[in-house]
């Protein structure tokens, strides 16, 4: 369960949205990268059991360079995306279906992929948002050039002056508003794909649980087998085939017990990690909107200063 | 002079860019249009000669019904297009090149030519500016639809309601994002492209005084020519010749004097008529730089007083 998890997170880490093999690795890229592995290390560093992991400590603590990914290093960009898809495919192939005897389940999953379907689609709106301010950060870098170049075939020294300080003013806003790009990105876009990254670890988990369950059935299958064995040895008197059918049926029964321990184990290990992450969830959603709040704010207070000190040169136009 | 002038502000009326033949007249066009007009009719109204005009006067206080345009009405959009081109074509095709005695037009035209030209600049990059403010309003009303539906479908209450919350946030910010396209578009666009119109009012104002300067050196020309006559008569004594010889010089004369009294008058006039133009290009100037700061701090504020009243629902997730 715990390693299920952890590989969710090493999805997280290396799914091919964020490595984009093939794009060229530009500082953006990079950037990109240092702050998503960031975050994965301060969750990992989060989680109750993790936190201890003698690996991790030593990952964290180590001065010494860390040993080159031969293994990524060699497999190229396009093998690495058929691998995952691969991976993709087999977990969608599988379905979640299953005799619930538990209703949390049933409500939970459904619950994770109505969240996941819509943050879906909130990330690809803030994606185009990003883009749209890139480029309105562009266009003001264009109107203030073009203030620039005004201002210097004027001949009214006043105008002339004014227009010099728009074209300043707005180079600031076209800096102000790359930064506000930024904080879309990084505090809300990013923050929302994690999740999306991170439901799809818990929608592995759910399944690994199903494939728990399944392991289960079948050792019961198989122990029913084995009890008929016996009767029909038992009516028959084949005392020669008794001991070994009763062998067997004990073998399956230790079987059946430690299956449903497993599934048991399971299903109690996942409501309490749910549990976790719900509330790592809804505790970083609030520290995110805060945060967020707090750079539109500081963003909007920024321009009006802008605007509050260019207000003397448009008052001596004339 | 003042015709040509007129017959300029006219063009700004009716210019294809404005009209665009074949678009379809949407709400938005007709808003556009009523702004253009009204602007047209105020600087009318403060022009000193205009103002007075009975015609000019008896527009505005008429209350009866405005006669249809039954001109502009039957002639095709395209039509309409080729009207202009054409007249654009020999406006171009003339040059303003002529034996200047007075270096203040050789200056004038300079100037006007290349604040025209960095006119047209600043217009392309506010109009493209106007365009992605327009698309980044769209995109935040996705985000907020997003947002939205996220919180329906989120368990946590509190974190529920910060989603519905930023929704309204959002949605708000969405409508002020399209006034900040409309104060773009309305105070700096439009604004900007009455002023290349005013311009190429002003260029085909400048080019009436070549043509003026022409005729003028048209009636020189005549009269050398007649003079001469008249010598090769007094030298060839054909005294039956000579009075209309002599009649012709002095018609000739009192064209010349005629064409050079049109001259001096209209380059003082356009001197003058220049004067109050600039004056009032740099007071109009004033005046929408002033009110688009305004409209900026303003609209920044609001959408401070958005974010500060999404604080509490966020603060209180957790």
């Amino acid at each position: 369960m715990l390693n299920t998890f952890v590989l969710g997170s090493t999805k997280v880490k290396m799914s091919p949205q964020q490595t984009e093999p093939g794009a060229p690795r530009n500082a953006e890229w990079v950037e990109t990268r240092r702050a998503a592995l960031q975050r994965y290390v301060n969750r990992t560093a989060q989680h109750p059991v993790l936190r201890v992991d003698l690996d991790f400590i030593n990952f964290l603590e180590s001065d010494q360079e860390l040993p080159r990914a031969v293994n990524t290093a060699t497999l190229s960009g396009a093998g690495v995306m058929r691998l995952f898809n691969k991976v993709g495919e087999t977990v969608n192939k599988i379905t979640y279906k299953m005799d619930e005897s538990d209703p949390w389940f049933d409500e939970k999953i459904t619950e994770v992929e109505n969240l996941d379907a819509n943050l879906q689609k909130l990330h690809s709106a803030l994606k185009s948002l990003v883009n749209t301010r890139k480029e309105l950060s562009a266009l003001t870098g264009l109107v203030a050039k073009s203030a620039a170049m005004l201002s210097t075939c004027e001949e009214h020294t006043g105008l002339s002056r004014a227009l010099s300080n728009l074209a300043d003013v707005e180079e600031k806003i076209e800096l102000l508003r790359s930064e506000q790009a930024n904080s879309d990105f990084f505090i809300m876009a990013e923050f929302v794909k994690d999740y999306i990254d991170l439901f799809s670890a818990v929608k592995s988990v759910f399944h690994e649980r199903v494939k728990v369950f399944q392991n289960w059935q079948h050792a019961q299958l198989q122990l029913s087998k084995r009890r008929e064995n016996r009767g029909r040895y038992e009516l028959a008197n084949r005392t020669d085939k008794l001991e070994q059918a009763q062998q067997e049926v004990e073998e399956w029964q230790t079987k059946v017990q430690r299956c449903q321990q497993q599934f048991d184990d399971i299903s109690t290990e996942i409501k309490k990690e749910m549990e976790r992450f719900e509330l790592n969830r809804i505790r970083e959603f609030k520290i995110n909107t805060m945060k967020y709040i707090e750079d539109q704010m500081a963003h909007q207070q920024q321009i009006i200063s802008y605007w509050e000190t260019f207000i003397p040169s448009a008052r001596e136009i004339v």
